[in-house]
């Protein structure tokens, strides 16, 4: 007993620490302060939404044309109780932050979500040619479902464009946690902000990056590890809502782990971008950047080759696919 | 209620728009069609398949050699059943688009089920030699448990190798779906169609990428962000069923951010890959291949020194492990 | 009747099979052995962690300053408990390898639990500042709580400073699982071991690997697809426990895709390492180091030009942000 009233006691003393911290470190404390956000039900929503975009793919059960209306009634029903209920906090957020009146979010958030709802249709639109996009330029896609049920990079776009819609929108915080879901899944980080044209193609994916002003015009497609980045000017929050990230034209190709920076970095239209190419500048349209082949030592037990490419490596440069 | 009229008109008008979006975009569909693939449920089976080859390591209970039989058996039974259902709603699949009939496709579905089964003792012989290879290549490694617990590589080629399997007994779409939902657990893209040969070790792994038509030998160690791809032909679908990937012989190592592109690549027996070394053509057997270390410009506080390695930066090139 | 009798010795051999495996490769087996980590729970453990350091953040319900002593204690409790089967596991698999008797594992289990336990409010002083660190130095970032919610690189260091912590204590497994289970989320690999300071972030971060021996200062910012590696000395377990990772100083700026390599590499205070840069050598305090731009080839339509950035490419050298 005395055993136990000693162990209690530390307990006691370890609460009393833990609430002492959660006064001191008030930034990463959320007590008292209704800024519930609930961060399953957001991603759940996400995927309620993937349902409705993609009927039948990621359903438990059989969809039926007869009983399809009632189907999709239901799960919009719920999306939009839920995510009403989810931008109503977001706006009560910021609404604390500035002080402002929380007593109009509800309204406001009502009209969001329906405003979003409406654009279903439209979004279907943009992913039925992603689709298409990604099973005309993969070899190795052995049908469109296939895509649908197993592409990273359509699960990253289906994602973002929700997001991007909300963000639109003027939704604070959720297109956020629903990228950085997408980005969790799949290794593919684009901020909702990000503006991205029809039949747009991620293949592979992972280590992508595609900043928050970044613009992406018609039929671009990008290989993994790519990044579309800012230039660094360690201004921080000062550099807050400048357009920081590149511009890629229609029609452009960016091979695997090329970095294209900077607000004011514009790829024109056809271009092609190598594998590793690291793009600080604008390139004309129709263009095809490679970087030179770094030389290669070849060195075969004591003798040593050097191959120095040279011209003729621009020339024969081979690229990804 | 006139106010819940309109929403319920409105509610109405949505889903009415979203059924004209299914009928108009049918490539992203899956209605009335019975092909009703349950992602989840394929990568369960794969969850099950893994408790099967590794015994005691991802079960809730501690298992017994005395009741072990009954464990294996019943885990066997679940596999089987549902696995049969998986692949045959898959084999469906490829009959309804060649319009086949679909009736003989339970008889197949068993019939493959049955090989895949037979198959698993050897798939335990190659991953016990994976983990081997895993723990011996490794420092950080605790002990071979911690390698099956913890390691992401462990976790690609234990899926890779089960979806193989299944690719070639000419199961569609499941082994995609499987090695894809490895790909978003780990961030290692292996197709299921890579042939790849025992001891086989990734390391950290994020970022890699195997092609479809990739050919590996023994004991290949390969390391993060490491491409084994193909060369552009801009052919997209043209190209489907083509090498369009490399070979790589016994006993290669191809260190990190290294891409190997290409159908007629071949790199020899025992060559060893320097890190972000881009290789398009073939390599001989026992042989070092390094870039050229990038020149560095050091720049200290204004005062600015320039380090060109030249041909002794390849010498002294080292790697990382 | 006649199939279901043939069906069930089919089984019958195929369990046999798999059972006769599981005694020829027991490193791959793990029965009868009472070693029964439960990974699941680790990574719940890991969670229930996370709830007490960011309270308010990943609870379901609203927490309330009357009640939250309540809730806290009961999540410590949960905690302390769970925590403590799992270490005394963890503990008896040494022991066993070892044959150390395991009778006093329970002990030190309970020990090293509360020791683990004590540490949590200076957990939170570090995570404070991380959370800050990653706030000032994101332009992208609306406030610290779209930080906590979403940010990948604070899930992953959150999950690294626990681990660390039982790693300090000397508990084996564990802390690696729940490493391995971050990487997993965020593409973001670090080693347990690793030492790391305050006011650490990590931007974007997937690719990152920061091995077990490395070394960081305060005030430390890396990002996507950095790699603090080993230099290959091919040595495998015979280098366990020797410094083979690189130590970086405060201030240190590290631009995506570099790698830094080698446990004699010193990366000086207030250092900036450009992007792609490889760096197997130390590098001075208020140094920068940028690899010469590789040359560029454009080429439209036909013709041909070739920007040999030269020496000036070192100084207009721009950087990811």
């Amino acid at each position: 007993m005395c055993m136990e009233r000693s162990q209690s006691a530390k307990m006691e003393e370890l609460v009393s620490a833990l609430l002492e911290s959660y006064e001191q470190h008030a930034v990463i404390s959320n007590i008292d302060s209704g800024k519930q956000l609930n961060r399953e039900m957001i991603i759940k929503i996400c995927d309620m939404v993937r349902q409705v975009l993609f009927p039948g793919y990621f359903d438990y059960k059989r969809l039926k044309s007869g009983t399809i209306r009632y189907h999709v009634g239901e799960l919009l029903e719920n999306i939009s109780y839920e995510l009403t209920k989810q931008v109503q906090k977001a706006l009560d957020y910021v609404g604390q932050e500035k002080n402002i009146p929380t007593g109009e979010n509800q309204e406001k958030a009502e009209r969001i979500v329906e405003a979003f709802l409406k654009r279903l249709p439209w979004l279907r639109d943009m992913l039925a040619k992603d689709v298409q996009a990604a099973y005309d330029g993969d070899p190795a896609s052995f049908n469109t479902d296939e895509v649908i049920f197993s592409y990273p990079g359509i699960y990253a776009i289906s994602v973002n464009r929700i997001a991007h819609e909300l963000h639109v929108l003027g939704v604070p915080l959720i297109p956020r946690i629903m990228t950085e879901h997408a980005h969790s899944i799949t290794g593919i980080d684009i901020h909702p902000g990000a503006v991205i044209g029809e039949y747009f193609f991620i293949d592979h994916g992972t280590g992508v990056v595609i900043g928050e002003t970044t613009e992406i015009g018609k039929n671009v497609k990008i290989y993994q590890g790519v990044t579309l980045g800012a230039l660094s000017t360690r201004g921080g929050q000062s550099l807050r809502n400048t357009k920081r990230h590149p511009t890629l034209k229609d029609n452009v190709t960016v091979y695997s782990g090329a970095s294209i920076l900077g607000g004011e970095t514009v790829i024109g239209e056809g271009a092609v971008i190598g594998s590793n190419a690291f793009i600080t500048s604008s390139v004309p349209d129709e263009t095809r950047v490679s970087i030179k082949n770094p030389e290669l030592q070849f060195k075969v037990r004591g003798s040593v080759r050097t191959q120095e490419l040279g011209q003729e490596g621009f020339f024969n440069r081979k690229e990804q696919d």
